[in-house]
C-alpha cells in the first residue's frame, strides 16, 4: 500500500559507520505498483517543516501527467561495459553535493541511464537558506524521500552519504564501500555573492572547496586510481579576457617561441577563485600522480526542469531566484512573473555563457561515458549560448508580452566589481564534439522558465529578489539577517 | 651590567592581549656599552634546549669580528619619509614569519635600515623541526633572545607579536596595535617537500598559506587600507613553459586580438601551488578593493650571512641543508664539507633562479621603498642568476678544490615530478631598475657559503641529506619519523 522504500535500499551496508541509518517505515515494492498517490504522505511530511506548503492544485496537477509519463522516461542505460564474461557491469559513480540544483538533477539523470550512483552530501546548501532566510521558489524534498520516491517510481537505488568531504576519514568510508568508477564533484560552495557576504563566508568558501577537492584527489589516488573525476568548474574562472577564450589551454608565441599553457584565469570573485585554485590543483594531480580528471567549466546554469525530476513532485528540483543564489536568467522570470522590475546590474553589457540544466546533466553524462585518459587534465567549456544581461532582459520582456505581463527593467547600481562592457568569445566546441545536443534558450524560455515561475509565483517572497552583497563593501565582520 | 632588553622594548602595549609578555629579567642599557660579552649569557640559556651545545670556538671567532664591526654596519635610514612639520616619521613595517630564514634576516635589515619593524610569526617552523628531527646548520636562538640582542645591540626595538594570522583575532589585535605602512608577507609553510610528505601536510601547507593571506588581505582592507602588501611568492609559480617567463604578466595576440593577461602557471607542488593561489587572490583583492600588492615570485636563495646577522652570533640566521627544508646550493655546500656526494636529482638540466640572501633583503626594502600604487597588483620576478643543478654541481665541485676538498657528485632518482631537461629563461629586471645591486653567486660561493658550511660541518647530521619525500609516493597516511 504505502511505496517508499525500505531503509535496507538506501543503506545496503549498515556496518558502515558512515552510512545514513534511517528508520524503516515501510516495505518496498515493486515499480509497477507505482502511483503517484502512493508517494503522497511522504511528500507532506517532507514540507511539513517547510514554510510555506504547496497547493493542491500544483500537486494534482503534477500527479496527472507523472503517472502517464514515468514508464516511457525511464531510459535504457547507455554506458554498460562488457567484462571479460558475458554479465555486464555497471559503472559506478559517485556524485558529490548531489542534493543540490546541478547535482540532485544529474544523480537521477546518471541513475535513470543506469549508471549506479551515491549521492555524498553533507547539505549545507539547505542550511545556508535557513541561515539568510531564503528559500527555493519551488518546494523541495528532503534528500531522503527524494532518494525513497525515485526507488518507489523506478526500482532503482540510490546510495546515501552523508557527510563532509572535508572530513577525510568520512570520505574514506565513502570511497571504500562504493569503489566509484567516477566521481562528480558538485560538493562546493557554488555562490559568488554568497562568498563575498563577509569575512567568514570567504574563508569558507575557499577552505570548504579547496580542501574538499583537495580530499577528493586524495581519496581517488589511495582508493581508486582509475577513478575519473569530473569536476564542476566555472567559465566565471577566465573572467573577461580581450580574447578569445578557449578551452582551458592557448598556444602562445611569445619572442620566437611556443607552447600551450594553462589558459590564463582571471577571477572576480572569492568562489571563482576557488574554483580556480581547484583547477590547478587537479592538473598539479593529473600530471604527479595520473589522475584522470576532466574540469568541466560551467556557464550560468537557468531552468529547473529535467526528464527526471518532472517525474514526480518530490523529485522537484530547487529554483533560487535570491539576491545571492539565483543567477541572472532564473531571476528575471521570477521578476516578470511577479511583476518586479527586472534588475541589471550596471550597464548590463555582461556577457556569459549560459545552459539549459537539461544540457548540464547531458553534459556530464557525456564526460563520464567518455573519460580522461590516465594524467589528462581535461577541459571543457560547458555551456549552450552567450548572452549579455540586456540580451537576457530583452528576451523575457518580449517572452512575457506573449503572456500578458507587462515586462520593465531597471538598472542597479551594480553590486559586484566586474566590467559592464567588454569583449567576449568563448569556445565550446568540445561537448558537442562528444555529441550534445543543446536545448536553446528561445525554445525553452517560455514553457520550462516563465511558465514556470508564473505557477510557483505564490512562492515568491519579493524581499529576496535584490542585491544584498556588495563586493566593495564586504568586511571582517560576520554579517547577520535581519528577521 | 647586563644587556638584554627589558620586557617593556619588547611589549609597548602591555594591554594588549596577544602581544607576547615576557618576564623582565635585566635593565636595558645604551648601545654604547654594547660587547659581545654582555649578550653571552643570553645565548647559553638560548641553546640549553637544543640538541647539539655550539663549540667555544665558534663563539669566540665571531666575537671577535662582531665587536669591532657593529657601529660600521648601522646604516642612515633611506626611507624617512618628511611630515608637514619638521618631524620625520618612521615608515612601519611588519614583517610576517619574521623568525624564518629570509623573514629574519629582512626584520633585522629594515630594523637597521630604521624602518618601524614588527615581527608577526607563530615560530611553527621550529615545530617542523622538532617534529621531524631536522635541525638547522647554525645554532639559532630564539626569537626572543633574537630581539632583545638586537636592542643591546643597536638601541632598535622590533616588536613582537607571536600567534597565528589564520587567527583572525590575532591579526586584528596585531594590526590595530602596529598601523602598519606596509606588510611583508613570508608567514607561509614555504617547503615544497614539506607539503608533498602526507595529507595532512598538503592539506597544512594549503590552508594555512591561503587562509593566512585572506586574513592579511581582510586586515588591510579594514584596518590599513593605504598599507602596502609585500608578498612572498615563488618563480616556481610559472612551472618550465617553453617559452620565456616574464615578470607576472604575459601580451598575448590570439585571433586577431590581443590582451595582457596573468602569466599562465603551472606549479608542482603543493606547496608551490599555494603560492599561486595566493596571487590570485591578491590580484582579485587589488581590482576589487584597491589593495596596493607586490608580488615577488623569488627564486631559489642561497647564504646565510647579511651585514645584521653578522653583528652578533645571536642574530644567527637559520641555514637549512636538510632533504625537506634545504635547497639545492645550501645543501650542496654542506654535502662538500662534509665529504658527501652532491646529490643530483635525476639528470640534473633543472634549471632554475637563484639569489643571494643578502640580495632577499636588498629586493624587499626596494619594493617597501617604491611602493604599488592603490589598486596595482605588481609583479617582480626576483632572483639574480640563473643555474641549472648540473651548474651548480660543478660550481662547488671548483670551488672545493680550491679548498682541498675532494668533492664527488652523484645522480640520485629524483623524488620530485618535474622535467630534468627544459628550456628556461626568466625575465628579471623591474628589481634591477629599481636599484638592486646583484651579490654574483661567483663572488660568494668560497666566502659565505662553502667556508661557512665547513666551520660548521661538526654540527651536520648526515641522515639529513638524503630526499626523503617522494611527489609519487605521497599518501593519506599520517607520517611519522623514524627516531
Amino acid at each position: 500500500m504505502i511505496t517508499c522504500s525500505s531503509s535496507e535500499s538506501v543503506n545496503p551496508s549498515p556496518t558502515t559507520k558512515t552510512y545514513l541509518k534511517l528508520p524503516s517505515r515501510c516495505s518496498s515494492i515493486g515499480r509497477t505498483s507505482v502511483t503517484f498517490q502512493s508517494c503522497r504522505p511522504l511528500y507532506r511530511s517532507s514540507i511539513s517543516v517547510r514554510k510555506k506548503s504547496i497547493k493542491p492544485y500544483q500537486i494534482n496537477a503534477t500527479a496527472a501527467s507523472i503517472g502517464q509519463d514515468v514508464e516511457n522516461r525511464l531510459q535504457p542505460g547507455s554506458h554498460q561495459i562488457l567484462d571479460n564474461g558475458n554479465s555486464s557491469k555497471q559503472k559506478r559513480v559517485m556524485v558529490i553535493g548531489g542534493d543540490g540544483y546541478c547535482g540532485w538533477a544529474t544523480a537521477l539523470h546518471l541513475s535513470n541511464k543506469n549508471y549506479e550512483v551515491a549521492i555524498v552530501d553533507n547539505l549545507v546548501r539547505r542550511l545556508f537558506d535557513h541561515q539568510l532566510g531564503l528559500d527555493s521558489l519551488t518546494p523541495i524534498s528532503s534528500i531522503h524521500n527524494r532518494v525513497r520516491c525515485w526507488k518507489s517510481l523506478t526500482g532503482k537505488t540510490i546510495q546515501l552519504h552523508i557527510g563532509d568531504i572535508c572530513d577525510f576519514e568520512f570520505l574514506t568510508e565513502a570511497f571504500k564501500s562504493f569503489e566509484p568508477d567516477a566521481v562528480v564533484h558538485f560538493g562546493e560552495q557554488r555562490s559568488a555573492p554568497y562568498s563575498m557576504i563577509d569575512r567568514s563566508r570567504a574563508i569558507f568558501t575557499q577552505h570548504n572547496n579547496v580542501i574538499g577537492t583537495l580530499n577528493v584527489l586524495f581519496a581517488i589516488k589511495e582508493f581508486s586510481e582509475e577513478c575519473h573525476l569530473v569536476k564542476l568548474g566555472t567559465m566565471g574562472e577566465y573572467g573577461t579576457p580581450n580574447i578569445d577564450i578557449e578551452e582551458g589551454y592557448i598556444t602562445i608565441t611569445h619572442n620566437g617561441r611556443t607552447d600551450t599553457l594553462p589558459y590564463p584565469k582571471q577571477a572576480s570573485s572569492f568562489y571563482h577563485l576557488s574554483k580556480v585554485h581547484d583547477s590547478n590543483n587537479i592538473a598539479f594531480t593529473c600530471k604527479a600522480w595520473g589522475i584522470r580528471a576532466t574540469d568541466l567549466n560551467q556557464g550560468v546554469v537557468y531552468g529547473v526542469k529535467t526528464d527526471e525530476t518532472e517525474m514526480h513532485e518530490e523529485l522537484c528540483n530547487r529554483f533560487d531566484y535570491d539576491g545571492v543564489f539565483g543567477t541572472a536568467l532564473n531571476r528575471f522570470c521570477v521578476q516578470a512573473a511577479v511583476g518586479h522590475p527586472l534588475t541589471v546590474y550596471g550597464k548590463g553589457g555582461q556577457t556569459r555563457g549560459y545552459l539549459d540544466i537539461r544540457d548540464t546533466v547531458q553534459c556530464v553524462e557525456l564526460a563520464i561515458a567518455n573519460p580522461a585518459k590516465r594524467g589528462e587534465f581535461r577541459v571543457f567549456n560547458q555551456f549552450t549560448e552567450q548572452f549579455s544581461v540586456n540580451d537576457l532582459a530583452r528576451l523575457v520582456t518580449k517572452a512575457g508580452k506573449k503572456l500578458g505581463l507587462d515586462v520593465e527593467t531597471i538598472s542597479v547600481p551594480n553590486p559586484r566589481v566586474e566590467a559592464e562592457e567588454h569583449y567576449y568569445n568563448a569556445k565550446h566546441t568540445k561537448l558537442i564534439e562528444l555529441g550534445l545536443k543543446p536545448h536553446l534558450l528561445s525554445d525553452s524560455l517560455l514553457d520550462s522558465l516563465l511558465n514556470f515561475a508564473i505557477e510557483y509565483k505564490d512562492r515568491v517572497d519579493v524581499k529576496q529578489i535584490m542585491p544584498s552583497v556588495s563586493w566593495k563593501k564586504i568586511g571582517v565582520k560576520p554579517l547577520t539577517v535581519p528577521a
